[in-house]
């Protein structure tokens, strides 16, 4: 596999082109950026630790039943993935009020959400991905009726089984972010990433925070954090 | 009736108890308030002109089969209402995008919309009433599943007869908001107001603004907009 010319440079990754049709070659970057860019940091070996764990969190969902665009890991902070169309939504999922969500609706963070909550949100970064629903999905034809109970079927499938893997490490899943794409034939598959970036974990015992909130809010160390999630779920650093 | 101590006391009108169990007396005044109260004016002849819109729209509605808390015009400025337990969601209706959907989505103030979206904002001035997808319905257990199913099929049927209103005097209804209560019996029932405080209307021809936008925009004469719908409406100024 030959590595091609470059698709798309964004905040965390680097696509390019392969020489086989339809598949990516992914570059995971050392940038850490918050606020929507407006908090900007090299952080050497997050592109590392994000590829790590997006990696085998993606080879862990496969053996549950739950497909995606990764193909396999290539290096410390490289993969391949399937090429997709992206569905130009951030699907949210949340457990545990926290974030945006304790802001926008005045609750405390902490709180425990009985039917876990999924959110769609414009994925449009010069309006800030705003919180959108159903009627907007619709109206600005991002997906059809029928993918929106598939994005939200898979979203909360896709909990459960995080909920899992987590749970077993002694971290509670407190919400999360996922991109899903169209594949050549039109089907939803879950693409992008997985990893502290894209997640809110929180130690069950100590309530420490083991995500991007420790870069957004200056807790401390972010690799020591992604490294810990990486040795507990059994990657090698 | 015998009008008795006050219940509540709003921007835009003040709510009495009167000797009949479940009948409220409703003062509509004269303040004009925006962005969340931060633009304030008195504007005499503007609680006569939403009392006698509003009686005049919830009797049209009544003889088209909607129900809703009304029951009679007193004065110019006075009306009596049945008491309902208001549910804490402002319902928004849009058949043309304009104000905050224009803004939030990036898209051109006066796109048509195909298929009317209804919104959900959480009616709370502290948090700026933000908007709500079904799923924070369900957890912040402000409805139930049955009553949102109610709330926007109701939504949507007086969206369709008020567009027949404003089309028969030439005015676009681009978009309102509503709030739903439950009565003695836990049934939902239209109620608060509809007037051009809580509407967005334009003039067919000259697509000259007809609302509450003349105030928050400066557009000109406040009255002399809410004369003109009352007069084309049929009432009498
Ligand atoms: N399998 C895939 N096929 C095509 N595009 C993909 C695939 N997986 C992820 N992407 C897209 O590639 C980009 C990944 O880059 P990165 O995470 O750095 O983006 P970003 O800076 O977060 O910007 P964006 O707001 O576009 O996500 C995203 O736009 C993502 O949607
Ligand atoms: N039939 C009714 N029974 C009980 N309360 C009602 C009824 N109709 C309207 N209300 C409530 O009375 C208040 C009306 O006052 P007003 O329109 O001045 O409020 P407001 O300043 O807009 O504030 P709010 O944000 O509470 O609507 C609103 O809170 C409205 O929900
Ligand atoms: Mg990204
Ligand atoms: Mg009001």
């Amino acid at each position: 596999m030959e590595k091609a010319q470059l698709l798309y440079e964004g905040k965390a990754k680097r696509l390019y082109k392969t020489d086989e049709q339809g598949i990516l070659w992914v570059e995971y970057k050392d940038s850490a950026t918050a606020f929507n860019g407006e908090k900007k940091e090299e952080i050497s070996g997050k592109g590392r630790l994000n590829n790590q764990i997006t990696s085998l969190l993606f080879e862990k969902l496969k053996a549950n039943g739950i497909a995606s665009h990764f193909v396999k890991q290539l290096s410390d902070s490289e993969q391949l993935v399937r090429e997709v169309s992206i569905v130009p939504i951030e699907v949210v999922v949340r457990n545990i009020v926290a974030g945006s969500m304790a802001k926008r609706l005045g609750l405390e963070e902490g709180k425990e959400i009985e039917k876990p909550v999924v959110e769609f949100y414009l994925k449009d970064d010069e309006l800030g991905d705003p919180l959108i629903t159903d009627d907007h999905v619709a109206m600005l034809e991002l997906a059809t009726e029928q993918e929106v109970t598939v994005l939200k079927d898979k979203a909360r499938k896709i909990n459960e089984v995080l909920i899992g893997f987590f749970q077993e490490i002694g971290v509670d899943l407190v919400d999360f972010k996922i991109e899903f794409g169209r594949d050549e034939n039109g089907e939803i598959l879950l693409a992008d990433e997985i990893s502290p970036d894209t997640c809110r974990l929180w130690d069950k015992e100590t309530k420490q925070k083991l995500d991007k909130d420790v870069f957004r809010r200056n807790l401390g160390n972010l690799t020591d954090a992604y490294e810990l999630i990486l040795s507990r779920l059994g990657g090698q650093n």
